[in-house]
């Protein structure tokens, strides 16, 4: 009876493709600014309008399906995989949308692994052509030989003219490739379902794996961010109006920069991106380009209001900063509040397989509560974006009571939560499993439904019977005026299986030793029931520096591994 | 290579289904109030929680699966039809999900079609089972005779308990239906492309087509509307953060009552319905539920300023009042804002086959441009709503200059318009063409991109080799502080072809003449330079009513039906 549309693609069936971000900016603001990028070595800026980098971004993906002859992928099959070894510039972002738009799968390798994961992830993914920065040749170079087998093409990408002298071949340079194309691009009208992108997790149980993500998944990740962004009501929204200027700290290569590359270019926003991140560049970005929004990592945000010339300059037009990547302490917000007026900052909680699952803003009914209820709520790590089906289940699978005590794991599903791990069937069905993606990760919720983070399932401590969340120590820790950092670890213990250990770094110029930790916690985590007595560390070490994962989050396993000679240096504190 | 994932219905195919929207407000917001109705007639108030309204709901879908025997429908192949004759309500609005989420098609009569029209919309949709508001029974009853070999089931909705007294059979009572179901719907992970509601066109050309959107479509739109309104960074952005207050004026018949039933579902907005719209309900409603925002068409506009006793009511919380279905004139938009504080009104452009298309939004790069300048830009008809394709084309089919001057035909693509109309293949060929939906509405474009529907290619009047677009006439006429409303129709001229005359209603107490108008049109028309000497009318009428369509348009088919009798009553310019 009903016959099918005359033209399904571009109807019923329209395919939802990133190419659809670019084409906004360039129709709207062609002749505007766009994208903003500071060299963090010379200092030198490059400012692109939108229909300068519109142009770049064809002329690219001319490139890729002409000569260098890039292979375009179908629905769920995926086309030729292009690598990137860069930091967060125009040149990226031209990457990151000539390469999908074209059909070939981008993945951004994430340059902060170790060398062997490194060459495990572009040999995994059969990577046909890297695209390289100059500053990172060198580590190239010290992996040629292990990847040239796999890596079939080179491009060289410099602010400066010229090649580097190398034995690598064939390489291209990426500025005189462009010059020979067409800035014209006939964008195919792909499948949604055809993959776009693959990246990595960082591997802090075994090796690497690559997770896969289609057109359409990214697509309507993008949406969904930018709709719960705008739902919010509470200043602290990281709502991105067009209007508003976001510097891209998270580095591309990891989990797509948080989407900004998605959101900031359908948003057409004034993009900044600094390279890699440095305090310097980031306070001189904030002050010439009046940045308004930004989100890190915890460590970074330490990192910032630690800056000795902070005060030197105007980050008046900074509004908000997003926090994510890990639980943000409660002490280390509120300092960060005290020393960047206007600053607000909230949580979130994703991963490489979930994209963003979970943000931290305040509900309509709590919009006038006091300030202290409202910190509470923003450290925790928050509510489902829209779209996101959320499962906390106990062991049995059952749903854990809102009671914000009782542990259960995240199972997770929506439009956008990764299919499968690249050529991994095995890895995949570990955690897809009875129609639910399992996270891994370990939560509770409360009678409002904000869920908190305990932690990785792996990163527990179980003394006797009971699991202590290192989280809920670490929090606890970092509310002390005088400690900038802690990371909890649990060590062999022969009647308790294991016992909580401290390792501890303090904010500059801090006198305090061990037991002014261990007092703190007794007065401020014993006493006021926020902890058990039998949670207090059995070791404390203060430490200058705490190892940490290439994404800023304690490093666990390393911690694991130095075990031996870190509890050699700690106190004792019974 | 790439194997399948495990479950692509629930990754890499998620589907997209409105179910989604109601499970937000009730999974952060259960007890809280969702939706508010007021009886228009009793002024009763009826407030519910998102979890009652979302148990109703549940309750009456497992009605319509169970004793209803609704069957549904699959990807592409529609499920039994729906008909609703009803107001705004919560029982409307219950029926908005609980049909679609069973896998059946909601089919929204629009009652103010003529008999013939609405008699043709139930025959043609095959409804299955009608649900009437007991306001309109007696339109049932004159219609039975004609649509009862179709409609198999009729439900009775009403806020007073018992059965009217009929010959219609066999009739249930809304709410006992509900009480005898299980509020635990299990709703059905339905295909995306499974059809979800079927709407008609006005039929100002011919009798009214039947309009079909699937989940997927419906999802879509739905987030690329909220997506464009919260990009925007003007004050009167129509962006519906989660503690907004809409009240839904546009009837639920009428273009899915302009997507507030899914935005602020979605949005977990308080819901204010006011049944009918009345300005005294209007302005109760928004003084007791603190409404902040509304969307209307002019005319709506024109009564809510004209009524007498506006300045009784508090109606200070409002802040957005959008405008649509028809050009909001520059005079009203100016008389609006000096009479309603705050109150900030934009234009937009949407049909019921393209869905909202455009929105006069203002850009970044004007924020700071003169009020003058800037209430210009606000009647203009808008820029294309992110995600839309947009072409303007010239009668060869290029694209036609950004002069603010040449007119061409609006072809459309996106993820949301419609695929077909239901059952008329021939018609949907005649709009379907080069991939492209041809909406017959005529257009420019001004350098900035802004968009100003110049009128219904129909619409046009067509004097000697030039076409004058009547609404040119229309905005320019009600400029004047003394005319309220102002249509333009051609009437037929020996020499010219068409010559304009010119219906106009003054504001109340005004006392000029048809000279006065006339004069008004010289000094700021002609002699500005808005219009030339020709497009002056011959006739003039004025009058206390002017014919409009259900949805609040001018009637141009009435009115080109009783010219003689309108000619007879007007008075000649020259």
């Amino acid at each position: 009876m009903v016959v099918e549309p005359l033209y399904p693609e571009f109807s019923t069936n329209y395919n939802l493709l990133l190419t659809a971000f670019m084409k906004r900016p360039v129709g709207i603001y062609p002749d505007d600014i766009g994208v903003v990028y500071r060299n963090p070595t010379s200092g030198r800026y490059f400012r692109l309008t939108w229909r300068e980098w519109y142009r770049r971004t064809g002329r690219l993906s001319n490139a890729l399906t002409g000569l260098l002859a890039i292979h375009p992928g179908k629905s769920h099959q995926p086309g030729d995989r292009v690598g990137t070894m860069a930091l967060n510039h125009h040149r990226h972002l031209e990457l990151y949308y000539a390469v999908t738009g074209c059909g070939a799968v981008l993945h951004p390798i994430n340059i902060r692994l170790s060398l062997d994961h490194i060459v495990h992830t572009i040999n995994h993914s059969q990577d046909k052509i890297l695209f390289v920065d100059d500053v990172f040749w060198p580590l190239l170079e010290s992996i040629y030989d292990r990847i040239k087998n796999t890596v079939e093409k080179f491009v060289y990408m410099s602010d400066q003219p010229g090649f580097p002298e190398s034995r690598i071949e064939p390489v291209y340079e990426y500025e005189s490739l462009l010059q020979g194309q067409s800035a014209e691009m006939d964008w195919p009208n792909l499948h949604e379902d055809t993959y776009a992108t693959l990246c990595f997790t960082t591997g802090t149980t075994g090796l690497p794996k690559g997770v896969m993500f289609t057109h359409r998944q990214l697509y309507l990740q993008t949406l969904h961010i930018i709709v719960g962004d705008s739902f919010a009501s509470d200043p602290s929204s990281l709502h991105l109006g067009e209007a508003e200027v976001p510097i891209l700290i998270t580095p591309m290569y990891h989990m797509h920069g948080w989407f900004f590359p998605f959101i900031s270019v359908f948003s057409a926003n004034k993009i900044v991106l600094p390279g890699a991140f440095t305090v310097e560049g980031f306070c001189e970005l904030v002050e010439t380009e009046k940045v308004t929004s930004a989100a890190v990592v915890p460590t970074i945000l330490a990192m910032i209001i630690e800056y000795q010339n902070l005060h030197k300059y105007d980050l008046s037009s900074l509004k908000t900063l997003g926090v994510g990547g890990g639980a943000l302490p409660l002490g280390l917000k509120m300092k960060a509040e005290k020393i960047i007026p206007g600053f607000n900052a909230t949580s979130g909680y994703g991963s490489t397989e979930s994209g963003r699952a979970l943000r931290a803003f305040v509900k309509k009914t709590a919009l006038n509560w006091p300030e202290k209820k409202l910190n509470e709520i923003q450290v925790k790590t928050g509510l489902p974006v829209p779209g996101v089906e959320l499962r906390i289940v106990d062991e049995k699978g059952n749903p854990i009571p809102r009671d914000n005590e009782t542990l259960g794991e995240i199972l997770i599903r929506s439009p956008w939560v990764m299919g499968q791990y690249f050529n991994e069937s095995e890895k995949t069905a570990e955690v897809w499993r009875d129609a639910w993606l399992h996270t891994g990760d370990v939560a509770k919720v409360d009678q409002e439904g904000y869920v908190t983070i305990a932690d990785r399932k792996s990163d527990m401590i179980r003394s006797g019977a009971e699991m202590v969340p290192a989280i809920l120590l670490e929090n606890l820790t970092t509310t002390a005026e005088f400690i900038l950092e802690a990371a909890y670890v649990g060590i062999p213990d022969e009647k308790w299986g294991q016992r909580p250990m401290a390792i501890v770094s303090l904010v500059p110029g801090a006198k305090e030793n061990e037991k002014d930790i261990l007092n703190y916690l007794k007065t401020e985590g014993v006493e006021k029931g926020k902890i058990t007595n039998w949670m207090l560390p059995d070791y404390i070490l203060i430490s200058s520096q705490i190892p940490k994962t290439s994404v800023g989050k304690y490093d666990k396993v390393t911690i694991k591994k130095q075990l031996p000679e870190l509890l050699s240096r700690a106190k004792k504190t019974n």
